[in-house]
C-alpha cells in the first residue's frame, strides 16, 4: 500500500482567520500556526474564536512540533489558550514571530516556549518532517513560507504573503530558495488566496514613506496616523517621516506598546533617542511638533481613536488644522464603525485621509492574482490548495490555477475539518471532523487584557443581561434610569445588579455634553461598562445586550 | 430689510437617506421629497426611519406644495406615513416618479395624490415659488433636478444624479436647460455629494447590456441576476439580453412585481408577449432556457436570493452550471450579509459574478468628482450646499468646490434641522430644530408589507423578547428547546408565548438538513418567526433579540 500523509485544517480554510493546520504522517502530527478568529455580528457578546482542538486531544498521535509562519494574531493568537491543553513539544518561528508569540504567552502567564529560528539556518527536523523557512514579505517583518519535506512528498505552506520587490526593511524575498524547492518537487502548494479576486500585482509599501513625509511637511497641526499595531513596517515609515521633520512621536493605545517594545528590542524598529514622548508629555508641545500614532483603525469600540473622535480623551482633542490619516482599509463588517469615526473627526473640522479618497497610505499585505500565479509558476507543484480566504476567494483562486494549466482534480477546494489524504501521486478526501465553534469572550478595550473561555454551558450559567438606556442625542446624557433585565441571577443578585448598574451608568453618562454622532460607540460603551461592573460584583460574564434608545 | 428665504433640511444632510427639504418664504413652505431612512445596526429591532415633521405640524405656515425628484424609497417612501398627518396640498413628480409614489400610497390605503408633470411643460407655480423640472440621469428613469425660482433668488435642487451621456433609455440629460437656468442665475446649488470622494466621471450604463448578453450566451445553466428592484434601466438591460437569446424571464421576489407593473403600464419596461414566466412555471423549462431576476442583492434577511442560497426555496435550486450575477454593490453595512450569500452560492458550485471580481455588471447611479464639478461649472451658482451624503462626503465636496473657485463662506456644510437663511446676496445659519429619530418597524420580509410606527413609549409598552436558540451547524436543526426571555408580558402571556414560540421554532427548524453557512440568515429567520408569532398571538411588537448558539 502506498504511504500516506494527511492534511487537516482546523481553521483557516473557507474563512480568513483562526489558522491552524495539521500534517499527519503515520503516528506523527506537525502543526502549522495557531491563530484566533474574529467573531461576526451573529455572535453577540463574544469577540474571538479558537480552533477546535478536540481531535488533537482525543488522538493518540504524537505532536512532533509546531511551527509559526508569522506574528499576526490569526496565526499565533490562540497559543496561550491551546498550549496548556496539550503535552510538551517544540515550537519554532522566525525571530520576530517567536518574540511576538512569547510576549503573548507571557501576557497570559504561560511560559515562553517559542524558539527563534533564523532564515537560512538549514533544515529543521521534527519527527519525519524536515522543514525550511523561506523569507517572503507581508505586513509584518520576518514572515515566512515553510517548505515541508515528508517521506510521501513535499508541501509548500505558502500562507499570508505578498511579493514586495522593494520591501521597507530591505530584506528581500528568498526567490532563490523558492525556485530551488520547486526544482526539488512540490506535491502540493498551500497558498494564500485572500486577494485572488484582485487583478495584477499588489503594490510595494515603498511609496508610502514619501506620502507620509508629504503630509507631515504640509501639516499645520497634529498629524494623527492610525494603523494596525502589527504592521511594523508601516509604523517604521511613519516614525522615519516624523523624525525627518523633527516632530516628536507619541504612541497612543496600549496595543502599540508591546509591539514597540518587542520590535525595538530586536532591532526591527528604530526610534531616535529623545524623539518619543508619552501621552502625558503632549501638553508640553505644540500641535505642529507632534505625530501621534493611534490605535483604532477599525473603529473598534473604546479604542484610543474612537475616544478621541468622540471627545472622550482628556489629553487629545481634535483641532481643525489637524490631519488624521487612516493607513489601513476597513475589514469587511467594520465599515459602519470606521465611517462613524471618520464622520466624527470630519465634523470637528480636521482633514481626514482614508482609502476612498486616497490610496497613498495603505497597500495590502496579500498577494493579488498575478503574484499568486507567479508563485505557482516558480514552484510548479502537482496540486494547489487555497487557504486563508473565504469560499468565493478559493473559487477565484481556482480560476487562476486553471489559467496556469492545473486540472480540476488537482485544484483542491476544501473546508475546515476536512482531511485530505495524499499519496505520492494522488489525493483524496478523507474523514470529516465535526468542528465546533469555540468562543473566547474578550473583555472590552482595544487591548487584549483579560480573556475567559465561554461555551454554551457557560452562557447558560452566566446568564443574560439586557441594558436599555435612553440617551439624549443633543447632549449625550442618559435620560431617566436605564432598564436592566437580567436572567440567570438570583432575585437578590438582580436587585444588587440593578442598583449598581443604574448608578454607574447614570454617573458615567452625566458628564458628557456633546452631540452624539456615533451611536455604535455609545452602545458598545454601555455594554462595556455593564460587563465590567457585573464581573466586579459577581465574577460572572453574562451575555450583555445593550439597547440604546435615542431621544 | 432684505427679503429672506430659508432652507431647512428635515433629512438627507450628513446622511444619505430620509430626504426631505423645506423651502420657506414668508408664510409659505415648499417641500422637496419625502423619503425613508434605513436603520443601522445600533437600532436593534427597527428597520426604517422617517423624517421628523414636528416643525411642520407646529408651524402655522402654509404648505404650498410638495415636489418629488425621483422614485426611490429614500425620496418618496415616507409619503404614506406623513401625508395623513398634514393638510391637503398639491404634489407633483415626473410621470414614473408620480406612478411609483401613487402605487406606494395605494399600498397603504392612502389615496393617490401625486400629479404627473411632463418634462418640458413649462413652469409650475406653487405659491410664490415657480418650478422647472430638468431631466437628468440616475438609476431610475424620469429622475429630475428641480430649478426653484423665488422672489429672493433661484435655487437648483440637484439631488441624486449622474451624467450618463448614453443612457439606456436614450432619454438625454437636458443640458440646454441646465445652462439656461445657470444664465438666469443660481443663488445656491444643492448638490448630490455621495460619490464626491471618487475621482473622474461615473461611467455609463451602456456597456452593461453587452456584458449581460455575453454571460447569457455562454451560460449552460440558469442565469440569475440580482439587483435593486428600483433600478429599472438595469432590469430592462437584463430583459433585453434574455430575449435576444430566447430565454424566458422569471421575476422572483415580490418587490419586483409592483415595479414591473408600474413600469410596463407606463411604457418604461418592454417585455415581449409570452417571454415572461412565473416561478410556478419554471419546472416546465430547462435551466438553459431561463433568466431569473431575483430580489435580495443586499443579502437581506429572507429575501428570495437568501432563501435560494440557503436551500430554502422549493422551486429554485442552485446547480453547478448556473451563473449568479450581482448587478449591484453592497451598501456599507451590508458587506457581511452579501458575502455570506456569495459564499453559500459558491459552495453549491455555481459561478458567482460580483463587483470585486468584475466591474462589468454594476455602475453607480451617482455623480463622481468631475461630474459634480461639471454641474458647478454649468450653473455657476453663488453658493453650493452638498446634500445626500455623509459628513465626510460633504467635506470631499467642499474640496471640489474650492477647486472651482468657491470661497469657504460660500460652501455651506450643514446638518439636518439647521435652517439656512438666504438673502439676495448673503446667507447665514438660522435656528436649529431639534429633530428626533422617528422609527418605523418594518414587518419582516423583503417587501414592505406592514408597518407600525414605534417610539420609545411603544418599546416600553410592547416589551422585549430574547430568543436564544442552539443550532446544529452540520444540519441546521435546532438542538434542545430555545430559551425565551420576555419582559413586558403578564405571567400568563409569558407562558403562552413561551409555549407557542418554542413549538413553532422547533417545527420550523426540524425540516432543514443542510450545513449552515450563513449565520446571519439563521439569526434573522429566528427573529422574524418570533416577531410574526408574537404579533399573531398578542398584537404586540416587542423588541425581539435573537441569539444563536452554534453547536
Amino acid at each position: 500500500m502506498d504511504e500516506k500523509i494527511s492534511l487537516i485544517p482546523l481553521g483557516g480554510v473557507s474563512n480568513v482567520t483562526k489558522n491552524m493546520y495539521l500534517y499527519e504522517y503515520k503516528d506523527e502530527v506537525l502543526i502549522v500556526d495557531c491563530g484566533i478568529g474574529f467573531a461576526d455580528e451573529t455572535m453577540l457578546g463574544v469577540d474571538l474564536l479558537l480552533p477546535d482542538i478536540s481531535y488533537l486531544l482525543k488522538s493518540k498521535k504524537k505532536i512532533v512540533g509546531l511551527v509559526l509562519t508569522h506574528g499576526h494574531e490569526d496565526h499565533i493568537g490562540a497559543l496561550p489558550f491551546i498550549l496548556p491543553q496539550l503535552p510538551q513539544f517544540p515550537i519554532f518561528g522566525t525571530p520576530l514571530t517567536a518574540a511576538l508569540a512569547n510576549e503573548k504567552l507571557k501576557e497570559f502567564e504561560v511560559g515562553s516556549r517559542v524558539n527563534p529560528v533564523e532564515f537560512g539556518k538549514g533544515q529543521l527536523s521534527l519527527g519525519s518532517f524536515s522543514l525550511s523557512f523561506i523569507r517572503v514579505t507581508h505586513s509584518v517583518p520576518d514572515t515566512s513560507h515553510i517548505f515541508i519535506r515528508t517521506p510521501v512528498g513535499n508541501f509548500y505552506h505558502g500562507s499570508d504573503f505578498k511579493f514586495d520587490l522593494t520591501p521597507a526593511d530591505n530584506k528581500k524575498i528568498e526567490f532563490d530558495k523558492i525556485v530551488a524547492v520547486g526544482k526539488e518537487g512540490v506535491l502540493c502548494l498551500m497558498s494564500d488566496c485572500l486577494r485572488s479576486e484582485k487583478e495584477g500585482y499588489t503594490p510595494s509599501e515603498l511609496t508610502l514613506a514619501e506620502n507620509f513625509e508629504r503630509e507631515i511637511a504640509k501639516a499645520k497641526g497634529k498629524v494623527i496616523i492610525t494603523t494596525y499595531s502589527s504592521n511594523i513596517s508601516r509604523l517604521n515609515q511613519a516614525i522615519k517621516a516624523a523624525q525627518k521633520f523633527g516632530r516628536k512621536i507619541c504612541f497612543v493605545g496600549r496595543s502599540f506598546y508591546k509591539v514597540r517594545d518587542v520590535a525595538v528590542d530586536l532591532g526591527y524598529m528604530k526610534i531616535d533617542k529623545g524623539s518619543e514622548i508619552s501621552v502625558e508629555q503632549l501638553k508640553n508641545y505644540k500641535d505642529s511638533q507632534v505625530v501621534l500614532i493611534v490605535a483604532g483603525s477599525q473603529g473598534q469600540e473604546n479604542s484610543a481613536l474612537s475616544r478621541i473622535a468622540n471627545g472622550d480623551s482628556k489629553e487629545i482633542k481634535i483641532n481643525s488644522n489637524d490631519v488624521v490619516i487612516f493607513s489601513s482599509d476597513p475589514i469587511p463588517g467594520n465599515e459602519i464603525s470606521v465611517n462613524n469615526v471618520i464622520d466624527s473627526i470630519s465634523q470637528k473640522g480636521a482633514r481626514v485621509v482614508y482609502s476612498e479618497i486616497s490610496s497613498d497610505f495603505h497597500v495590502s499585505g496579500h498577494a493579488a492574482a498575478n503574484d499568486l500565479m507567479l508563485l505557482m509558476s516558480l514552484l510548479n507543484p502537482k496540486k494547489v490548495l487555497p487557504i486563508g480566504g473565504t469560499y468565493r476567494q478559493m473559487v477565484a483562486y481556482k480560476e487562476l490555477a486553471k489559467k496556469q494549466g492545473f486540472e480540476d482534480g488537482d485544484i483542491l477546494l476544501t473546508d475546515d475539518g476536512q482531511e485530505i489524504v495524499f499519496t505520492k501521486s494522488a489525493s483524496s478526501f478523507g474523514k470529516k471532523l465535526t468542528l465546533k465553534k469555540v468562543y473566547v469572550d474578550q473583555m472590552s478595550g482595544e487591548e487584549v487584557e483579560h480573556f475567559v473561555l465561554i461555551d454554551r454551558q457557560k452562557i447558560a450559567e452566566n446568564g443574560v443581561v439586557i441594558v436599555m438606556a435612553e440617551i439624549d442625542s443633543e447632549t449625550g446624557k442618559m435620560v431617566n434610569s436605564p432598564t436592566i433585565i437580567a436572567r440567570g441571577f438570583s432575585s437578590q443578585e438582580s436587585a444588587t445588579l440593578n442598583k449598581t448598574l443604574v448608578n454607574e451608568l447614570r454617573n458615567k453618562f452625566s458628564i458628557k455634553t456633546e452631540r452624539v454622532n456615533d451611536w455604535i460607540y455609545i452602545r458598545r460603551l454601555i455594554g462595556e461598562i455593564a460587563e465590567k461592573n457585573i464581573f466586579k460584583a459577581f465574577r460572572k460574564r453574562p451575555l450583555v445586550l445593550p439597547v440604546v434608545v435615542e431621544v
